[in-house]
């Protein structure tokens, strides 16, 4: 008795290999989707969740973050690192897994990679935060910083918003290569640029996904058309920014929560009282997001906690009916719970 | 290609079935006398840790908790609950598992179980505490609660400081019982009583473990004698507290983190600025311990995260040259770093 765990003890643990099979199962284009409504829906009830700016561990090399949130109901935290010099020695530049835990209970009931998964939620948001602020029609998207983002960002844009172009900018040309290569045949016109200004030329979104920790000016305030809607996703800590100052002097300001993005994104250049407009409440309908066509909206998006507790209950649900996960015998659980010392002696060999 | 995990992908996992392996390969009051030395040797570098109080979720039912440290070379963390509740539903009141991490890359080199771990670890911090502040020759301790936690409190005191007699308190005899049954034939006296007071009779060392979430009082101050070591395990969170306040009063305290005790301790009660040890300089010699046969000692014990980053880094060393592990898809590892999108691509089936 009690040699082997007990159902209890089992946490259901999606791998990066059956993660990447999920969203085959289900579809990119469709996942992206879902995951962007998922987002809304939760955006809506923005009230409803423990809110709480992330715990990061800041070393010279990079950062390891802890982001949890509850609904009450259930607890869900990532655990996220972002160390811009990984990618030299051939790692990846972020790397996370996460979990979700009922509140009830304090039992663990859903272990997952969230790399992949980080990666189709950033694009999520970008699409999200897109739907309600681009100008009507947008069609034509740019993409400056052709890395690990890029391609998840052009498809999230695709299939929440529309568009059928993405103009293509990196530094490094092998990167806007591998672009060029991975969305061919995913039906949009893609045009390979030289330069930021070129990648913006009709550009009605234009997205910055770059990711070198320190103060960078990857766009300045003359290549910024009137009407244009920013979506600024490389700037996510500290020291790390994209965009001239005199952009966000002329832009409405969307942020997820003002206390982490303050800290962290774009409008860390800005005086702490700068206006900024919370996007779930562009989302209710509280506050207007785009009012006209000439404005230029700016998201400054960070990545917060909510939109990594929607994806990790999106899998969850997704993952019902399929096979795509293993048991992990990570909880101890005894016949009898205050018998944890004799689980461990009948396990002797 | 890519088809398959790269070795980078794989992060090594330490079941429950496996950690029960490990600590019967090293020997359970081996392992708890080598944990006891290693935090030890831990809390001898103290100022070397990153320190943050755990970053908590409080809810009617109980706790769930993220508790992160770092030396500068290795992140630690470890998620763990606290629901009361959940003994009357046949489910552990405590489940936790933890992860340690490079510092200079982000990733995650080793996943744990942390349920019996932080048993073990949580005596041996009881016995480290003892170690330095009970009275010379304490050969009895009194074990007040005789939950999930006693038998390891009472075998971590018999391998580090050398107690032969356990005296045991539970307000459920069953409880005392299953300790009885337990700790049989593990070379200790073994004496059964029917009230706290009766356990504490000539005890040197008595350790309350118990886990209502409620202010209650388990120890009055006429039961506590001169000259005894107090260690208290069970008042752990807001509200959770187990010693009378007047013993308290009379007691020397002994901390393991002062901003986190003074929120989830004992020493709750008392005032913000009521002056405690930190145990750490008891250790180092900096602060004295005990210094005299009549004098109370109290070891107001919380639990700190760099005791779990201590009891990770003993496992991770620990394992080596066993095959008590499994190696788990937790990280996307893709050939080229910002080909994420390819390897979800190639991943198609």
């Amino acid at each position: 008795m009690a040699l082997t765990p007990s159902p209890l003890a089992y946490v259901p643990f999606v791998s990066v290999a059956n993660m990447m099979k999920l969203v085959h199962h289900v579809g990119i284009e469709t996942f992206l989707l879902e995951l962007t409504d998922a987002m809304e829906a939760d955006f809506r009830r923005w009230e409803s969740f423990d809110k709480t700016p992330r715990l990061a561990a800041h070393s010279e090399e990079g950062v390891i973050e802890l982001m949890p949130t509850s609904d009450g109901e259930f607890y869900g935290f990532k655990y996220v690192n972002g160390h811009p010099k990984n990618i030299k020695e051939g790692l990846q530049t972020v790397t996370a897994f996460g979990l979700l835990a009922s509140v009830g209970t304090g039992y663990p009931i859903l272990l997952s990679e969230m790399t992949v998964l980080t990666a189709l939620r950033t694009a999520a948001m970008s699409a999200l935060a897109a739907r309600h602020l681009a100008p009507e029609g947008a069609a034509c998207m740019a993409m400056i910083g052709n890395g690990a983002q890029a391609e998840f960002q052009a498809l999230a844009m695709k299939a929440v918003c529309g568009i059928d172009t993405v103009r293509l900018y990196d530094i490094d040309r092998a990167a806007t290569d591998k672009v060029l290569r991975n969305l061919d045949g995913l039906d949009l016109n893609l045009v390979a640029c030289d330069t930021a200004q070129e990648a913006m030329e009709g550009a009605q979104i234009v997205t910055t996904c770059t990711a070198d920790k320190q103060f960078a000016t990857i766009l300045t305030d003359n290549m910024v058309g009137a009407g244009v809607h920013l979506n600024a996703v490389g700037g996510d800590c500290p020291g790390k920014t994209e965009l001239h100052r005199d952009i966000l002097m002329r832009s409405d300001i969307f942020v997820e929560y003002p206390e982490q993005t303050r800290i962290e994104g774009e409008i860390q250049q800005l005086d702490p009282d700068h206006p900024v407009t919370e996007l779930w409440q562009v989302i209710t309908g509280a506050k207007p997001g785009r009012t006209g066509p000439g404005q230029v909206t700016l998201f400054d998006s960070v990545g917060f906690a909510i939109e990594d507790f929607t994806a990790l209950c999106y899998v969850r649900d997704r993952l019902e009916g399929t096979d795509l996960y293993e048991k992990l015998d990570l909880l101890a659980d005894p016949d009898e719970p205050r018998d944890l010392f004799g689980m461990l002696l009948r396990a002797a060999p």
